[in-house]
């Protein structure tokens, strides 16, 4: 029997600096009742991603921030406990922008943003988390449509032991690239080496970024998949060839910083080498997702595209667990489990 | 009778910071003479163009830097005066990287970087040192392959009184562009309104810049032709429209220092905007450069393309006049004239 509690997790405060946990508020609220056209969700998985910073700050962005009192923002998979609707059944899985909380109720006009899963599942579920979801778009289209990777081209990725970022590197060496992921521990070097077959990595704590670049592209750079910003991405304009392409799909570095930053120093090595730099956000490829949903799902049944996941269980440690994400704690897709899967 | 002399400009050093006149060095050799192949060629007009600042630095570069002592690098239109080469004649007209002196030899090696200038001429000589040339190619890939403006949507550029910028905007308003020029004096914007029919312009001197885009700009920035750098780049990032795009043709506020700069404060709106920020140089549009030049001309003899021209006199001239370029004191294109046009 189901609980007739739906505990959600609201927007507190916007963070000054770092995240923390009083910037959430935790609130018990009765589990909503579906009218006609609408269905309830409960929700299994909570999907932490370091875009949630940029949600909850009221900076610039690429979607209305959250605002104070409101549930939180996540991307999450879940199961249709009750439907009003014809298109939807109990017991189908879904995933959707449902927020940290337990249950969901989608109205008629917010049913467009729900996706259904297909059944029978094909892939462990979590892979639906992990890869098959924002994040696996995120590298698949910001690295094939904006880096266009030829084989035998040198692809370098910052974060690179990150949901995205181990993904951008996978698909690379699919398509014939010498790979090198920047990351930040020995340990997550060797996981990028031996687990996902990178063909170099460097630690950028420990060691000296630009000659460490330069050792590891004999060739120079022709992609570099932008996760960070910062000291990262001057390091790698010095050493970009001509044409080089550089998807910017995320700034981490600058998300927790109240004060302006200067961009690259080294802002001129656009216009000398002819570099493109492309800002992308994967809801600008929602009409090709079934295309990158396929061909990721065969890789990962054929076993050419790995992935890594922290589960950390309940939802009333969600607000703990997202300091994972800039703590350079965690390794590859860090999930809340909110309840069971089927 | 011809001169027997061949006067020359040659890099005596460096620039630290601004050019100055004692960077060149002033040479007299004897006028070279053509063996089986090559040709001589008279100088007749030199194009000054902010790009000598960097050639004449040893920083990384998109060509090789001159090198101290040798004949400082130009676009030059000349004659032909003497050939040994079946493929060209006496007093047939041409144009490539001559140099800053009177007479050009060209050898066998170098014939293919010499294009001919079609005769009967169907527009002014000087046309193709000011439209018709590396100038007129630069707006019109820039703008059209990078750019891609589409009628109704809003065109920013900087420097837009100087060669490449009068082209920008004026084909921008070719386009159906609603066209917005900075420059810097409140006679420059008088041009851009009054002759080349921008639709707006800012004199960066005396507006402040942010609230003088923000009213010229009512629909936000679509396209900004970027010729600057710096604080422009920053204002213009703060206004730009989803998925803009930045053609990135000359960063001329930055050429000049020495310490290293920052780049733009507002590189996330990179992310946040998706905007698209490309590098180039007219060489690397070489093999469209007759359709630019056919498509131009048409421009120009419809007096769709208007351009301005400041003529300094005399070779002896080149190293004072190269100074404004970077005083904000000339409008339009800088020529030197060598010799006499036929």
């Amino acid at each position: 029997m189901k609980s007739s509690i739906n505990r959600q997790w609201r927007l507190a405060s916007r963070p000054v600096g770092d995240i923390k946990v009083s910037d959430f508020e935790y609130r018990q609220e009765p589990i909503p009742t579906p009218k006609a056209g609408e269905i309830l969700i409960r929700n299994i998985y909570l999907s932490l991603d370091p875009t949630h910073r940029i949600w909850m700050s009221d900076r610039p962005q690429y979607m209305p921030p959250v605002e104070i009192g409101e549930v939180m923002r996540g991307l999450v998979l879940g199961i249709v406990e009750e439907s009003k609707n014809p298109n939807f059944q109990r017991g189908d899985l879904v995933s959707g922008l449902l927020g940290w909380q337990d249950y969901a109720l989608i109205t008629t006009g917010n049913l467009p943003y729900i996706t259904k899963i297909p059944q029978p599942l094909t892939v462990p579920l979590t892979a639906f988390m992990a890869v098959l979801s924002f994040i696996g778009c995120t590298a698949y289209f910001g690295l094939l449509d904006i880096g266009k990777p030829q084989a035998g081209e040198t692809l370098v990725v910052s974060a690179a032991s990150g949901a995205v970022g181990s993904l951008v590197g996978q698909i690379g060496k699919i398509k014939g690239c010498h790979v090198v992921g920047i990351t930040s521990s020995d340990e997550k070097c060797r996981y990028l080496l031996e687990e996902l077959g990178f063909d170099a990595a460097i630690n950028y704590k420990t060691a000296d970024l630009s000659p460490a670049l330069a050792a590891s592209c004999p060739n120079g750079i022709d992609i570099y998949f932008e996760n960070v910003g910062g000291e990262i991405l001057d390091a790698v304009l010095t050493q970009v060839n001509l044409n080089a392409r550089i998807p910017l799909c995320g700034l981490i570095s600058t998300y927790n910083t109240e004060e302006p930053l200067p961009g690259p120093y080294n802002f001129s090595q656009i216009l000398m080498k002819r570099v493109l730099i492309k800002g992308f956000i994967v809801t600008d490829y929602v009409s090709q997702w079934d295309l990158a949903f396929r061909e990721m799902g065969q890789w990962i049944q054929q076993g050419k595209l790995k992935y890594q996941q922290e589960i950390v269980q309940g939802l009333e440690n969600a607000p703990t667990a997202i300091l994972k994400l800039f703590n350079s704690e965690k390794m590859g897709k860090l999930i809340v489990q909110i309840s069971e899967q089927p």
